[in-house]
C-alpha cells in the first residue's frame, strides 16, 4: 500500500498522478493539499489570511470560524471533489472524505498556541487548530477493501463535534503508524528537496534519517513542514519516504526510481 | 429506514435535527441541500446565479464551470462538512458524500436545455446539468452495514467522470427506487406544504397522490420541485411521504405524528 500526499499547488497535474495509479496498479491512499486555491478565495472573499509563527519557527494558520468555513469549502469541497472526479475520469473509484467524516481523523484542539510577534509571545486561544490522535482504520480497511480509493484531506474533528485544522503532513505521519504504511510518496511543484529552493537542478537525491533534523534546520515554510511530518513517519516506522515532482508525467513512478529525492 | 431531506435554508436548526435521530434509533440516510448559502457565497465572490426556466415551467440553475466550483464548496465542502460535524456532536457517526464519491450519484449529462427567455425558446448546451440515473446501492449498505449515517449531497458524476448539477429531490426518488426505501421526510423552512405560502398557519395536512398533479400546478420554485420529486418517488412504489418544519424541535418525530403534511 502506498500512501501518496499531493500538495496544494496549481500547477500539481492530477491526470498524470491519476494515470499513473492506474498503471501502477497497487493499492493507494491519498491526502491532499489545497494551499493555493485557499490563498486564491481568501482573496477574492476579502479575507486575510494570518499565519501564526510559534516560538520554536514553526508556522501554522490562524483559524477563526471563518477560515474553518473556507478550509471546508476549498479542501473538503472544490479540491477533494475535483481531485475525485479526475481520478474517476480515469476508472478509479475514489471516495473524498474529510477528516470530520466517520470521525477519520480524530483530534485534539490545542487549547493555547504561542505566537512569537516580533519580540513579544502572544497566547492565542480561539484558533481552530490541534493534531490528529487517531485514524479511523476500520473505516479505511472498509473502503479499501470495497476496492476504493480514499482520498482524504482536512479538516480533521474532536471529540466534542469541533472541527480543526490539522497539519495534513502530520496526520500522513499518524496513518503510517495506524495502517502501517512502508512507502510514502509526497508529490509537489518541485523536482525534489532542493539545495537551493530557487534552483530546480539542485536537488538532494537522498538523504538518510539521522541527517533529516539538518534539513529541516535549512528549510522552512511548507518544505519544513513535509521534513517534519516525515521524521514524525519515520519514527512511526516509515523505512522509505520518496519527494517528487507533481508536476510531470508518471509523477509516482518517477518519484519511486529515484527521480526526485529518496528519504531512508 | 428512513430518508430525511433537510432543505437549504439558514433556520433549519441541524442540532433538533441530530437529537431527533439520537432519540428515534431508526436507520437514516440525509440527503441536503445548500441553497441558502450558495446564493450567499455566490454574492460574496461577485458571481451572479443564473436561473433556467424550461418551456414547462420547471426552474434549474445554470451550472457553468465556476457555479459548479460553488456547488462543490458550499454543498459537498460548507454543508456537508458541518452537517457531518453537528451529527458527530451528538455522537452520530456521520459520513458526508457527495454523488461524486464512488460514483455514488450515476449521471447523465443533458445535452441541451431549453431556457424561455420571454416568448423565445433558446438553447443552452454548456451548463453541466443532468439527472442521477443509478445510485451506488452497494456503497450506501457499506456505510449503512458499518453502522454509518450517509449524509449526501449534490454534485453528481457521469461515467465521463464530469461533474454535473443534478435535482437533490429528484435524487431522493432514484434512492427510494434502488434502495427500497419506504419513509422519505422532507424538512425545511415551513411548517408543511401551505395553502398559501405567505401564511403558515393554513397547511394542508394531508395530500392523496391522486391530489398530487393539482398541487405540483399550483406551486412554484423550491416547493414544486420537493413534490415533483415525491411524485416520481411514489411512482418507485414509496408509500408515504411527511413534510416537516426544519427550524423545530424534533423535526422528525412531529413530521412522522403529521405535525406537518403526509403525502400518501
Amino acid at each position: 500500500m502506498i500512501l501518496i500526499k499531493i500538495g496544494g499547488g496549481k500547477n500539481i497535474n492530477w491526470e498524470y498522478i491519476a494515470q499513473d495509479i492506474k498503471d501502477l496498479k497497487e493499492q493507494v491512499i491519498i491526502v491532499h493539499g489545497a494551499n493555493a486555491w485557499m490563498t486564491e478565495i481568501s482573496q477574492k472573499l476579502g479575507l486575510t489570511e494570518r499565519t501564526i509563527i510559534s516560538p520554536s519557527g514553526q508556522t501554522s494558520r490562524y483559524t477563526d470560524n471563518k477560515t474553518m468555513d473556507l478550509i471546508t469549502m476549498v479542501y473538503s469541497g472544490l479540491i477533494n471533489k475535483k481531485i475525485v472526479a479526475t481520478l474517476q475520469k480515469f476508472g478509479l473509484n475514489a471516495i473524498g472524505l474529510a477528516g470530520v467524516d466517520g470521525k477519520l481523523w480524530l483530534g485534539k484542539r490545542k487549547d493555547v498556541i504561542l505566537s512569537q510577534e516580533g519580540t513579544k509571545i502572544k497566547t492565542i486561544r480561539d484558533s481552530l487548530t490541534g493534531n490528529v490522535i487517531s485514524v479511523n482504520k476500520k473505516l479505511i480497511a472498509l473502503l479499501l477493501g470495497a476496492g476504493y480509493i480514499p482520498v482524504l484531506t482536512i479538516p480533521a474533528i474532536t471529540e466534542k463535534g469541533e472541527m480543526i485544522n490539522v497539519d495534513n503532513d502530520r496526520a500522513v505521519a499518524l496513518m503510517v503508524k495506524d495502517l502501517n504504511i512502508k512507502t510514502v510518496i509526497m508529490l509537489f511543484e518541485a523536482p525534489g528537496l532542493l539545495k537551493d529552493k530557487d534552483d530546480e537542478k539542485l536537488v538532494i537525491k537522498t538523504i538518510k534519517f539521522d541527517q533529516l533534523d539538518k534539513y529541516i534546520k535549512n528549510s522552512e515554510g511548507r518544505m519544513r513542514k513535509k521534513l517534519l511530518g516525515m521524521k514524525e513517519a519515520f519514527t512511526h516506522g516509515l523505512p522509505k519516504a520518496y519527494f517528487g515532482d507533481g508536476r510531470i508525467k508518471s509523477p509516482i513512478t518517477a518519484a519511486l526510481k529515484g527521480g526526485g529525492t529518496i528519504i531512508s
